[in-house]
């Protein structure tokens, strides 16, 4: 049984329990972080911790809690080498039912947990995703990384109705994201293009590193928003999340994207994000 | 001390909880209902009964709880005369955090608990609400009366900051409606104007019997969007909710609405729904 951490105990995961009036639970108002674990150490923290802080001022929790301790103890805990560490913070659970926020505020509620899974070695990174185009639905503050999670739990379940493993965005012709991932292309012209960092999409952590990367493999990186015409013509396509860490996207819509096989800038890309992460 | 029910037992208030790893509080994917209690019985149940059946639909949350008993119960237990009942179900609580629903699905999580609060003798129906219009940003699916209520919650305490007592949400030029009631005016012609019940609005339950209402007393009614300019001139402006039953609005971004104190017809149509909703 895995031991899990709910506002300062550590516990085990069929104990830790949130009161109904929490302000996660009735209104969304949380926010959380996945942060990937490998060699038994999580990674990117700071780029984490500053996204964390940036989504809690938009959704007006406050919060303070000394995150890397915990993180350290859970993985002990655990014995986790390889998987992910997700925490959560919400606007805490007052006595009652109120839109507002209660004044004086009450405390954060805060959880994490641990979930074993494979990073390095994942089967879909040498076949690669299968996915659907489907209609942007989601809420316009959308750099944050709050639990306003339905939209994409509903395009999920479509794609898994549909026999595949994902869903695209698309506003306006424009592909904004995965449901939890950010897209990218390499197109036609053998240019990285990736969705800008505005309220459009999740400033993605493995986005940021990744970037790079690709910069120092010497390809040409244009922050934009990429057509639905674009995405079928691109040589490449794949995400980055914490998850999948980068995984290549070789249909969209029953159609192949470049050969339909994993692409080779794609897998350069994962090899080195996956050396930098195991090394920083 | 409250009685509160969750899966099937009632429970005094603080004892109520549910685990880290429902999907309520993880996902949002949770639905509610908030009926009225009048005199010590909930009201409009069948309208509540439909859309709650309805949003869970969207939601995909499957669960067929027989409601009128358990809230029978809740009001004898905490003897409400007055107030309302809340009941929220989600998408339940497996044993770990995925974006997909389990399958085989596990069961819905339930609760409700009661809210002990004036509904005819409000002091707010003789002054009239202050508001703010705020910019709309919620997600698209807004026929479903869903927990995303982050927006909705951040929108009123702007409005809080700004010392009024709620925010109207404009959609390129177009009122949708109020942060947890739907928007009303009575236009310069004397016209009843309210959005339409589509995906832009929730189909509220007080709007749809105050509208025959409002027919009766031989207003036209003309079910459309309408512009901030159109607020700006109305003769009054009102909101429909379950807490709010109907409830005068006199001033919006600083400018009054008609004389600036809470109109004739809202006052009437309040009057008739309170009526109603006694005699139901």
């Amino acid at each position: 049984m895995r031991t899990v951490w709910l506002n300062g105990e550590f516990l085990p995961e069929t104990e830790a329990k949130v009161p109904i009036f929490d302000r996660g639970l009735l209104f969304a108002q949380g926010v959380y972080e996945v942060t990937p674990v490998i060699d038994g150490h999580f990674r990117n923290w700071p780029h984490h911790a500053a996204r964390l802080g940036r989504s809690m001022e938009l959704a007006r929790i406050a919060d303070n809690t000394d995150w890397p301790p915990i993180l350290n103890e859970l993985i002990r805990r655990n014995a986790l080498t390889e998987g992910r560490i997700y925490l959560q913070v919400t606007g805490g659970a007052p006595t009652d039912r109120d839109f507002l926020s209660p004044l004086p505020p009450v405390p954060a509620t805060r959880f994490a947990f641990t979930q074993a899974a494979p990073v390095v070695d994942q089967p879909k990174a040498l076949e690669g995703l299968r996915v659907i185009l489907h209609p942007e639905g989601r809420w316009a503050l959308r750099s944050a990384k709050t639990t306003q999670l339905l939209y994409a739990v509903l395009a999920k379940e479509v794609s898994r109705d549909a026999g595949v493993d994902d869903a695209w965005l698309v506003d306006n012709g424009m592909v904004t994201e995965g449901t939890s991932a950010n897209a990218h292309i390499i197109d036609s012209r053998g240019v990285l293009v990736s969705h800008p960092v505005d309220h459009g999409v999740l400033p993605g952590i493995s986005r940021l590193s990744v970037l790079p990367l690709a910069q120092d493999m010497g390809l040409a990186i244009e922050e934009r928003a990429f057509s639905v015409e674009e995405l079928f013509a691109a040589r490449e396509a794949f995400v980055t999340s914490a998850t999948t860490v980068v995984m290549p996207v070789v249909e969209v819509d029953g159609r192949k994207i470049g050969d339909g096989r994993p692409g080779a800038l794609t897998a350069e890309l994962r090899k080195r994000y996956v050396e930098r992460l195991r090394n920083s």
